[in-house]
């Protein structure tokens, strides 16, 4: 018998019935002599519910009191999952986070797996019962519950298959991997297979398939990773080191886009000209963990410059704590916040062999009228920070220009 | 500066502006120089919501799951208000059973506190910190979360002030004890004080105010325990060994009345005459940790005997397992469950010295013809089974008979 991770997401766990359909498919793959190892997310839309709570009652909630709050989403899951399966006449057991061992570190809301205990599971597989682990959470040296940030299941899950050495299957609302999102651009075609390095690349800019973090592991530890729907049997994507040549794909210089609306553009006007300045303003932000993603800066003109910056919209509360001590110190300093922009990306690692895709992308966003804000590259990535009011027009534009 | 155990309700947590007035009332003790502990219960009526999830998806939720499921509640109330203390500028920290170390043993759904830990609330408090734990649930030594049953949380509430050895207010959405639930009879008079024994009787018999384990806590180490309104500053009721002498109460035999609609009457008609099995039966009953309260049995006749007995409405499903299997042994046995009954108690310490009680009980009961199926007394306590469409009659008529 071998062990098999699945990992279900909040849309497959949104009710009583979505919950007994994931109980049937665990059943199915169990019935085929399989060990069964399994990672759910919060219900529905509850972890949003409880973060609403939170900004009900403070304007800025502790994080360690946040975590408290949100794990609570996955342990009704796994709780409720469990009871199917047993009403189904299968023996099941749910652990959290912390019950189950999974080891954190770093700040509350963002924390990263630095170990799993297999005890537990392995007791509970020997005994013969499907395990139910919950996903997002764990818990740090100091014995406080944590979570691993958005879409954290996923990586819980792959975690999870890298330190059982078994495959790891992602169950979420979608068929599988889309070049663009679907919702976005209804043409928009799945992938077979996908490199974890064009996936890693969509996954940090918020393609919202899947956790950056669940990628680096599977790429680290080679572990492949299946993304297919929980709501149907259609065949998903394959997430792997080298994908199979496919011929239609080879020639394509992109894989995929990325839209990610959950970014601010923040600007600062007239900070004096000064290199510790500016790196003690960053360091400030890193010590807080918010993650800068692009930066541009002016040239000097009269000892002082622009500087522009991109970060993520869950780090506002804290980011603008940093901004305001800042221009308390340098009162000179004009800030603006834009929240109405999105960050567009090209991913593809046929970019790498391919010449003229950056001039390809930037012309066809001028050529519809779309302004480009920021710009970064990797070597496999090209992003745009554009007016959010011009989404649909740029993702429309680039997705038949390079026919994803 | 001495330390205060607070014991806040479902009701009082009940929503977002109750969750800061509870805040108020604690930073107002805080204010006077008291290290404040606070214990609570899950918001407003979540904890029925979660029993009403469970069974949607399972006849017979396993407990060890339900615990899992209902703990939840607890650990959303502890977050909140801590993040309620926090936005008020104090420092606040919350604790899940498991974190703080209440160690419990015994069944899901009814575990008794064993030990609790005193190491992180005695740090936290050395910190400068308001301490919120949750009540109802600790943790055995499977590390499983459990729960304490229905009302627990007053009995973690008193258990912490008795490790902590100090004083514990519960605060509720009822002024404090009152002699019949005013909601009943609502000419019904508040109590300045009771004594353990007698709350321990209304308390068993689902009187509603207080979970009985607490009351034994506080008998056995002495801890007086102060009941009173979240909602105002009305005076509540003291729980102590000795009430004061209060010559209107001296007077009366009766100092409560309680109402539990929470029962069961299941009677066994055609059972073989033989102790063996009886006591086997009964036995089966204590193994599932099924409290029976009445036991009543007729003579035999032709070598069989029928019994009846009541138990809790909750143990229902387990106590249905038992029953069933009991008659496949048996098949001559016929059973039948009965809902619809009530249970009507009245107790007070004055039924020691005073002659008589049980027939005006009895008496006042029959001039208002309800039939009454099952009796059972202690020394301080009468309780009658009776049918429940008949019970508003019943507790009016008492009520007035005993002045209550």
């Amino acid at each position: 018998m071998g062990i098999i991770v699945q990992k279900y997401g909040g849309t497959s766990m949104g009710t009583i019935d979505r919950i007994k359909n994931v109980a049937r498919r665990i059943i199915a793959k169990r019935e085929q002599g399989n060990q069964m190892v399994v990672v759910v997310s919060a219900m529905g839309k509850s972890t949003d519910e409880l973060i609403k709570m939170a900004y009900a009652i403070s304007d800025a909630p502790p994080r360690r009191e946040m975590d408290m709050l949100l794990a609570t989403g996955e342990q009704v899951s796994i709780s409720m999952l469990s009871m199917a399966l047993n009403a189904m006449g299968y023996d099941a057991i749910s652990f959290t986070g912390p019950q189950v061992g999974i080891h954190t570190m770093g700040h509350h809301g963002k924390s990263r797996i630095m170990g799993i205990e297999t005890k537990k599971i392995e007791e509970a597989l020997d005994a013969g019962k499907i395990v139910i682990v919950a996903g997002f959470q764990g818990v740090n040296d100091n014995d406080d519950i944590t979570t691993l940030g958005r879409g954290g299941s996923d990586t819980s899950a792959v975690a999870l298959s890298c330190v059982l050495g078994c495959p790891c299957e992602i169950y979420t609302d979608v068929d599988g991997i889309y070049g663009v999102d679907p919702r976005l651009y209804p043409p928009a075609k799945k992938l077979d297979a996908v490199s974890f390095d064009e996936m890693l690349e969509m996954a940090s800019l918020g393609a919202g398939v899947m956790h950056a973090r669940a990628i680096e592991l599977g790429s680290k530890y080679n572990a492949e990773i299946y993304v297919a729907s929980s709501l149907n049997d259609v065949p998903g994507t394959l997430i792997t080191e080298h994908p199979p040549v496919d011929e239609s794909r080879k020639r394509q210089a992109i894989t995929g886009m990325a839209v990610d609306n959950d970014e601010l553009m923040i600007s600062l006007k007239n900070v004096p000209y000064d290199t510790n300045i500016t790196a003690q303003f960053f360091s400030n932000l890193a010590q807080k963990s918010i993650n800068i993603d692009m930066i541009s800066q002016t040239a000097p003109v009269y000892g002082a410059i622009n500087i522009s910056f991109s970060a993520p919209i869950e780090d506002l509360p804290e980011l603008r704590t940093i901004l305001y001590d800042f221009m308390e110190k340098y009162p000179q300093v004009e800030m603006d916040i834009d929240k109405e922009v999105s960050k567009l990306s090209v991913v593809g690692s046929g970019m790498k062999s391919q010449a003229g895709v950056a001039a390809k992308f930037f012309a066809t966003l001028e050529n519809n009228n779309v302004p480009i804000l920021m710009i970064t590259t990797s070597e496999i990535r090209i992003s745009c920070v554009i007016p959010s009011e011009l989404k649909e027009t740029a993702v429309m534009a680039t997705a038949d220009a390079f026919n994803l």
